[in-house]
């Protein structure tokens, strides 16, 4: 576990400042705000993915509440402290809960995230992602294709729907773009993991391979970056980031043991929940592009 | 495992009865009676759950239908010998499924059990969960915060929905009178269990703190209740705390491997599926307060 | 692991076949083709299944969709290899997507597989199943009570739902004749899985009977024939036959180690991701009636 110093502690802007961020410190205090804090997020996310979503907010600490009725969210989103809406099974009788709940968040000045499940997979899908996107998420997190479907703003004739077939890389210059367009943060995630705020691109590369074979992981994820935007809202590149590393860590604690997929969330869930600090410090790998 | 014989062996109703309960084999006898009758339990709950409840009524080999459609309800719901309505994620759609399958139970002499999610997360979650509750379930099983959001009947403003931020202790009175309004067996589940008809308060001290970082658990228990109390419809009380007891002791069985709340909710259903006879008389703790 | 050749290497339609079908290295090529594709398969299934289905598909090689609105079928279907339709937890405003997901599958030349969950529940849902029959599903995979609801097309006063009150091999008469009937493949599945087109019967001897005790692992085997039958659609039947014994397969591998339902579930989704040739080889057990 030899660490890289020049790796993980690196400029945080270009230019300003005289400290240079130590990445994964700062990822393990995100962590252990998330802990602390325990930030109510609402989450309108599809039927695929509740029940990892829900387990991954709770074994880092987060407090998750699926509610997606319109007639509750004038009431009950202002208390939580975060939102993630994933478009994942979509229907237009949920597109006016999440546009609602978009629209308290950002009243409420509570950041929330943007997941476009299969962006490019219809017509349907990308217009309802791109409507999403048009109210200002404080981040959008998806994999190569769907970044590039939103960036387009075509539907993607060779979409796999929910497994990218875009490397998160050829998506970078795309994201940057859309960052700028769209004021969001905006996060591909892949073998290497690129946040960018249309200016910094900052990139984790934490994770493994195998998590592209558990359902949901992508999901699971875009829920944790809500817990820890939500506990430092005014450093959403670096809470992505954060979030992006202590799930990859937990990740690959969890492939020391495990024999399959399966057993692998299992033991991601169980690693998120036990992580403790000198693991994290060791294994957290982020830099500046 | 030192067994308290005063704990666990006592009167069963004030005054008039002779023979003590002896609880832990009280339990075991009900469990013993779901896995022989299998019974076919509906179950009309939030998305979130579905799994972990099914999966928890065949470990514990009653046999789960997770049926909700309005339409189908008249002909199915008799077919039950008892019905699980949980407020998960409501929306407007569900409610009239909801009411008609806990008509049908009470018309079909069925015991239904409501679990009232997050009731005091809003104004339309309190109102369903009380128009629910005016039907007359059997029992009304949920955490502290949401038994005192139906006792107060409004809206908690510091409520973190599903998860109580108030101990169950906190919420025995508040239960015993929402018992004696309702006419429903009340039960908190929380480090203590507390179940009660409103006259008499039965303690369970089964289960592990961790159950509350696996989300669904308490919607699993309020399943297994429904279970426990058909094949016993009357003896709610007992039947009510026996099922937590039993639930309990499946997560203590699970927690001596468990590594985290993942791996505690595979082992939780394993140990229910694999219970026997002298570790539930060991380990069931069940008393009155 | 002794392997009977004789079970193995049968005739493959009577009479005119000189070369016998080798089962098992059949069963592995088909496993092979998938892991090779990839198979975009579209799932329009129940709440319950759909997380153990998308990683049962994942795990295999296969790319799952969960994709159900009516507005993007006419779009997203053509894309994919396969539909499976899954009668779960159906409600009226579900059906036309899954009609018309049939509809667009059968325009697009792609097989689609049809679960008819409960059939004999209700006389709601024995239509719905009836209707989505008429518009001829390459397979039709149900327990011996859905078979049999299906094929009498009346509601079963017993019918326990979800979990079949007849074994599979009380229904191999019924299946002749409904797959007669509708043009459709007919598989049951059982202690021992038939698989019909009306003149054939083939039957698969994998499986371990603990498979009943995970929720929805009928609904995931379904899944993975949409796979199997998505990458040989020429062969409906030999693709079913080697889809229902890869799955029991790794249902048997994962019981070595299972220490229940929930950890055998784990365990299957594992084996199946890892599964070898010469284990498939060894184990794989089907032969014609």
């Amino acid at each position: 576990m030899e660490e890289d110093k020049s790796t993980n502690t690196i400029e945080p802007q270009k230019g300003a400042q005289q400290n240079p961020i130590h990445w994964p410190k700062q990822a393990w205090t995100h962590f252990e705000l998330v802990r602390q804090k325990s930030p109510l997020i609402q989450c309108i996310t599809n039927f695929v993915s509740m029940d990892f979503m829900a387990n991954t907010l709770l074994s880092a600490g987060a407090s998750p509440a699926m509610i997606h009725s319109v007639e509750e969210i004038p009431e009950f989103t202002p208390k939580a402290l975060g939102v993630c809406i994933n478009a994942g099974t979509l229907t237009p009788d949920w597109l006016p809960g999440m546009k609602l709940a978009a629209q308290v968040a950002n009243q409420s000045k509570k950041p929330w995230v943007l997941d476009p499940v299969a962006a490019g997979g219809s017509s349907f899908r990308l217009k309802a992602c791109l409507e999403l996107l048009a109210l200002k998420p404080s981040v959008v997190r998806g994999n190569g294709s769907e970044i590039l479907a939103l960036f387009k703003g075509c539907v993607d004739s060779n979409s796999k729907a929910v497994d990218s077939v875009h490397g998160s890389s050829d998506a970078v210059e795309a994201a940057k773009s859309l960052a700028q367009q769209s004021g969001s943060v905006v996060a591909i995630s892949g073998a290497v993991d690129y946040i960018t705020d249309g200016d910094r691109v900052v990139c984790v590369h934490n994770g493994v391979p195998m998590l592209q074979k558990i359902t949901a992981s992508g999901c699971s994820v875009t829920a944790l970056i809500v817990a820890f935007v939500a506990v430092d809202p005014s450093h959403t590149v670096e809470a992505t980031a954060s979030a992006l590393a202590i799930f990859g860590v937990a990740s690959e604690i969890g492939m020391d043991m495990a024999r399959g997929p399966a057993s692998l969330r299992t033991l991601l869930i169980d690693s998120l929940y036990g992580l403790d600090e000198a693991t994290a410090l060791g294994r957290v790998r982020i830099n500046r592009l």
